[in-house]
């Protein structure tokens, strides 16, 4: 099956990959980065559209079938889209915005002649949104295709031009979520090529986004520059985004990815294989506490120790500037099943009881430096945050 | 199936629960421990004797089925025993000791009569170590047996003399492994009574030994003696012995154990549910670094940055004298398979590397205190390991 629809190359640019290799142990004299003229493709398409407006539909890759099956999932209806997003064939904030975007076009595409244009889309818009109620991204890309449909139709558009403009409105968002990566992977790519070794936790990686990702969009820079280097991925228990995610766009990368399981991590960085640790965040606060995937904060606790850097990287719409600190995220609890049944059998005692925190915060003092697609905030202090955020 | 042979109680005394908890707040004026009194029996028979000398058998509990299945293998030969120690039925250095010295006394049942019996002997010694080389308790056990039955072969012995003496001092291996724990679990207990939530790694449980454990061993004799408490057990990646051994043995003896992953501990211990850490040893420098699972030196480092105290227990036997510090001792490399194929399932990508250390070392400074069958060492510092081991 071909399942490029768009796009004709999958990996890095290699273009861009040459050309900054020449520069890659110098910085321009005037200040400017070399990284500005790079632009990387992807290592895999998460979401994609495939036709025209009116006649489309969404692509989205599977990603519960990951590492063992690479197969994708074509949305021609909203129940298609959201059940997808539902069942997390995609995930990763920035990724479901993009594909509720499209998802609204597609279900628009149905919608039929006589019906009441924009009651049906104020219901589609509902529909979408409960798939994932919590995540913010989907309500927000859902809302803003449905304005630009309403703006369109208070202009006097017909049905076939509302979908064109709605398509536009998916686009843009596509476009600005790729923009946004690889601005903090412009911003990364010097940090990431001052080592050999680096370690990142979970999966906040191209598979996250519809880009080259937030912690790995550095990787992915660097890699286009020539540098070489390996990223020591923690398996990340329960759920194993680590090793089934993180490992896999790495390799499609042709990137040197290495899986360790999380309790080697410290032993790993004893060593001396580890040179910087690179993250995602879910939620930022005003002070720079980042909350992230459950064993995040272990691992800045084992950076600090090894005099190891510790990088968030997030796009300045993962700040919540209501939030004072950390203390102020709540952390959700999930399921025993999670820990007990890992990948079909059982692994602990019927009846045994368990604590499954997912998510944990590291305060703003462990971390080295955040990255972000407007800069990076270094060291992290409430002022420096309110500084680069602007 | 009946699995009890020579033990009619399964969990802890209750009698010496009841004992010990009028006293449990508070130590004798004379400076002697209560803990004295107490006996418990280990909450699963690992390993024991079945029957009488010359027609009896091992029995041991087949581990490689837990936390699923509770079944026993019988051993009536020389290759049932051998093949349970290979294929890790039986696993931990103080258990695999008891197994083979009972080992060697169903093996010498089995010596026909007119054969030679002490050069039949000394071939089935050589053939049971060779079923796990480095295990270093296995080859001792099977050799001091062996020496039992030579001396007495050297008094005149007769051939059945000669097998009951080899039960007694595989009976005195046995009794002296049950002892060892108890008097780790007595040094241990009033440390874990000062606590309501303790965390271990890994298992270095009453299923490592034939007694009740070395880390868990002050846990039993604290539970005994009315203490409630609280055991987080890591589970232990990548062989999940945590939560398919420790917690498992936990639960069988009525304490309240909950699995975590090990990457929650970090997040585990910031929420003040940790009060202590105890872990086993699998060796011990004379400085008294002290290497251990995979994982270890990270919880290490993780109770530090808490304030958590972190103790290791362990058998003096675990010291390695001749070794002056932890840096020499030899970090052994597993295969891939182990993190990719957990569960029984791929996990990770076709083809991706791996690092897979199975120890890790864990500095002297980073440890509280080391509990042994001779007391406690603390601070951990050469001059007092080599006082407390005499």
């Amino acid at each position: 099956m071909d399942n490029k629809c768009e796009k004709s190359e999958k990996n890095v640019n290699s273009a861009g990959r040459n050309k900054a290799a020449q520069n890659s142990n110098s910085s321009p004299s005037d200040g400017s980065c070399d990284f500005e003229q790079i632009t990387i493709e992807p290592p895999v398409n998460v979401v994609e559209w495939c036709g025209p407006a009116g006649k489309g539909h969404l692509r989205l890759l599977d990603q519960t079938l990951l590492p063992n099956e690479t197969a994708y999932v074509d949305c021609r209806d909203r129940h298609t889209v959201r059940s997808a997003i539902r069942k997390l064939v995609v995930r990763g904030a920035p990724a479901i915005g993009v594909a509720a975007g499209y998802g609204m076009v597609v279900a628009a595409q149905n919608i039929q002649e006589g019906d009441d244009f924009l009651s049906r889309l104020a219901a589609v818009a509902e529909y979408l949104e409960s798939a994932r109620p919590t995540a913010v991204n989907l309500s927000w890309a859902v809302r803003r295709v449905e304005q630009r449909a309403i703006t369109e139709a208070d202009g006097g558009a017909n049905d076939g031009q509302i979908i064109t403009a709605m398509l536009d409105e998916a686009r843009a968002i596509h476009t600005e979520d790729v923009e946004m990566c690889m601005s903090i992977g412009r911003a990364a790519a010097p940090l990431v090529m001052e080592h050999s070794g680096l370690l990142t936790h979970c999966n906040a990686g191209a598979l996250a986004t519809s880009g080259i990702g937030t912690a790995t969009a550095g990787m992915y820079v660097a890699h286009a520059a020539g540098h070489k280097f390996t990223v020591y991925c923690d398996e990340t228990r329960p759920l194993l985004q680590g090793s089934r995610l993180t490992a896999w766009e790495l390799q499609q990368a042709d990137i040197d990815a290495v899986v360790i399981t999380d309790n080697m991590t410290a032993h790993t960085m004893k060593e001396g294989r580890v040179g910087m640790v690179i993250v995602g965040a879910d939620r930022i606060a005003a002070n720079g506490d980042a909350a992230n995937k459950i064993g995040t904060y272990g691992v800045a606790i084992l950076a600090n120790c090894h005099g190891i850097p510790f990088y968030v990287a997030a796009p300045y719409s993962t700040f919540d500037m209501s939030l004072k600190s950390g203390d102020a995220i709540p952390i959700e609890e999930r399921g025993a099943e999670e820990i007990t049944h890992g990948f079909g059998n059982r692994t602990a005692p019927e009846g045994i009881a368990t604590y499954c925190p997912a998510f944990d915060v590291t305060p703003a003092e462990l971390i080295t430096g955040i990255i972000t697609d407007r800069g990076i905030i270094s060291p992290v202090t409430p002022a420096n945050v309110k500084k680069v955020l602007g």
